[in-house]
């Protein structure tokens, strides 16, 4: 447990109430039927081993900079709320790794990976494959009901948590909303600029930032103008995290990003640099750089130096350059709302230094 | 819309209670992203579309019994919580029919059957098998966390709702341990009748029927003594209930059950019936019926002459009396502690009819 406060050491607050809900809610189930025991450890593991805590992060200083006191009585009530958010993210992982495939996240097996992996050395009846899916979808299922649990059963005074609900009921659906449109649009084939904005917008700004922004301000009892200046900075910052985020994914060193290079193009990720290197080369009339980057996207079997004349091409049409310019216009968008939001001391200086954190260039 | 009031025609006031709020929650989220909208109709015509209404119905006439006004301010807001559960059930119903790998529900294709063919037909990009299993998990996750919107927006007192949520709490975790329970114990080929007793107390009894009587008890404010009576009660009718399903499963019409004979042995489902009769033909030496019987249970190219054979091993050995003797012993105790729970009418003779219609012999 950390001896620090909370805002001088919010993950280790964050991670200390996961940690506490996790074992309560574990023990009352396990006690009821004990063989479930091996899938809520699964999911413990997964949430206590690792993470940013970007989302509690962003709600606990949207409530201490919309006025919540960090000696006050609600203080760790919102921090268990700002948890839970936490779980979502568990559900939404665990889910995305099966739906997408995915063998490996932050260096261990995924959860449907283990699983199989457990039937299969216990040389259990059917398929393991089947039992992966079974768990990965369960336990994803139980980490969404318990985001919920944990949420509700935050010590918070009624109105607060009344409050704060179109928040918490927004980023849910918005979050489902952003993954059934992102797996739609890889399937449609749709590599239009204006497509990989909406899943940015869905998928990270609001789910990522704007959210768990609006459900801090709302705990702390926020006018609407102010969420709505918060919402705005929100959705600026996120998007600009997700175009970072995807130019680390074509030129992020593997040893800093945690995954092969050009990983990204081989999953067939639709992002908005993929979008307007497509539209540039158009543009430009270079059919072949065209040809370059659609035959890459969604090749599984993409080498090396594939992805190496990917980068070239994204250079050459200017799409680097283009995804450059929209960071640094959304970061400086997104620092002009925060000024008009005019935020309790020191939420200003803790919120700018996640964003530079987050946006600047690192390759 | 129903013109009955509550009591007289629950299933209209559920049925009306979900399409408000699915048409509300559906339009707010195709506001901002309207390319969910095949998703999101697909939810509702899944939730709208069929099912008995069995959980709000156990807990409205819970919510009854136990002093619950239908002409009182609460009512509404109780129909809605009652309402909630079919969306727990919908998530439920989606992920086990993937994780099942089954192809129809209700006389309709599944979910993830429906959205892989909507993918082939329109021939888009991948394999319609993920693309169906994506829709899958993103749906039946839509409809837990639009549960709990559901829930937590029913206009209910705060102090009411506070009392509901160790029911909601218990309900979702408890029908979540029942099918990793389920999956687990297929793939250890554990036949053993404890092992089908405990499945059926969590995925049936405590799911289906203790914790809907739970949570409507406890919205009427129910003590701790009544709620435990109706958990005892709960308890054997769930037990019972899922027993002359199992019976069914094996014997029953195919026109009256919506099921080919014998499926459940070929998905190979842990049955009380199965587990006796297991275990008796052992008792009684006979090698060549627990063969007739173990070869059977999973064997997805079952023929129904086979099927013919398991019955009448079943029968043989006395699994079946055995089970048919174990329905009424638990309709006599359900009915024992109904009588002791001392319900305001007309709840005891509503859910005793519910019992009977449930648990009586039907082939």
């Amino acid at each position: 447990m950390s001896e620090l406060g909370y805002d001088a050491d919010l993950p280790a607050h964050v991670e200390r109430a996961l940690g506490a809900f996790l074992g309560r809610a574990g023990e009352e189930i396990c006690h009821t039927e004990p063989s479930v025991r091996t899938g809520i450890d699964a999911l413990s593991e997964f949430v206590l081993g690792g993470g940013k805590r970007l989302r509690p992060t962003f709600a606990w200083w949207a409530w201490r900079g919309a006025g919540g006191d960090p000696a006050g009585a609600d203080a760790e009530g919102v921090v268990q709320a700002a948890a839970s958010l936490e779980l979502i993210q568990a559900c939404a992982l665990i889910h995305d790794d099966l739906i997408d495939s995915s063998d490996s996240r932050r260096g261990s097996p995924t959860v449907h990976i283990a699983f199989a992996k457990h039937h299969a050395d216990n040389g259990w009846l059917g398929s393991p494959a089947t039992f992966g899916l079974a768990a990965a979808v369960l336990i994803g299922d139980l980490a969404l009901a318990w985001a919920d649990d944990m949420f509700a059963d935050a010590s918070l005074p009624p109105a607060t948590m009344a409050r704060a609900r179109p928040a918490w009921r927004a980023m849910r659906t918005e979050v489902l909303a952003g993954q059934y449109l992102d797996m739609r649009t890889q399937a449609t084939g749709d590599t239009s600029v204006e497509a990989a904005l909406r899943i940015d917008m869905l998928k990270t700004a609001a789910y990522t930032v704007q959210r768990p922004l609006h459900l801090g301000a709302s705990l702390a009892g926020a006018d609407d103008e102010l969420i709505s200046t918060l919402l705005r900075f929100g959705g600026d910052v996120g998007v600009a995290f997700q175009l970072r985020d995807d130019l680390l994914g074509v030129f992020g060193d593997p040893s800093v990003t945690g995954k092969p290079a050009g990983d990204d193009l081989r999953e067939g990720k639709r992002t908005l640099l993929v979008a307007l290197g497509l539209e540039r080369a158009a543009q430009q009339g270079r059919a072949n750089v065209v040809t370059v980057i659609s035959d890459a996207v969604g090749n599984a079997e993409l080498a090396d130096t594939d992805v190496d004349n990917v980068r070239q091409a994204l250079v050459e049409v200017g799409a680097v350059d283009a995804v450059e310019q929209r960071i640094d216009e959304l970061t400086g968008t997104a620092m002009a709302a925060l000024d008009r939001a005019h935020l309790a001391d020191p939420a200003p200086a803790e919120l700018t230094e996640l964003v530079v954190k987050a946006t600047k260039r690192a390759y």
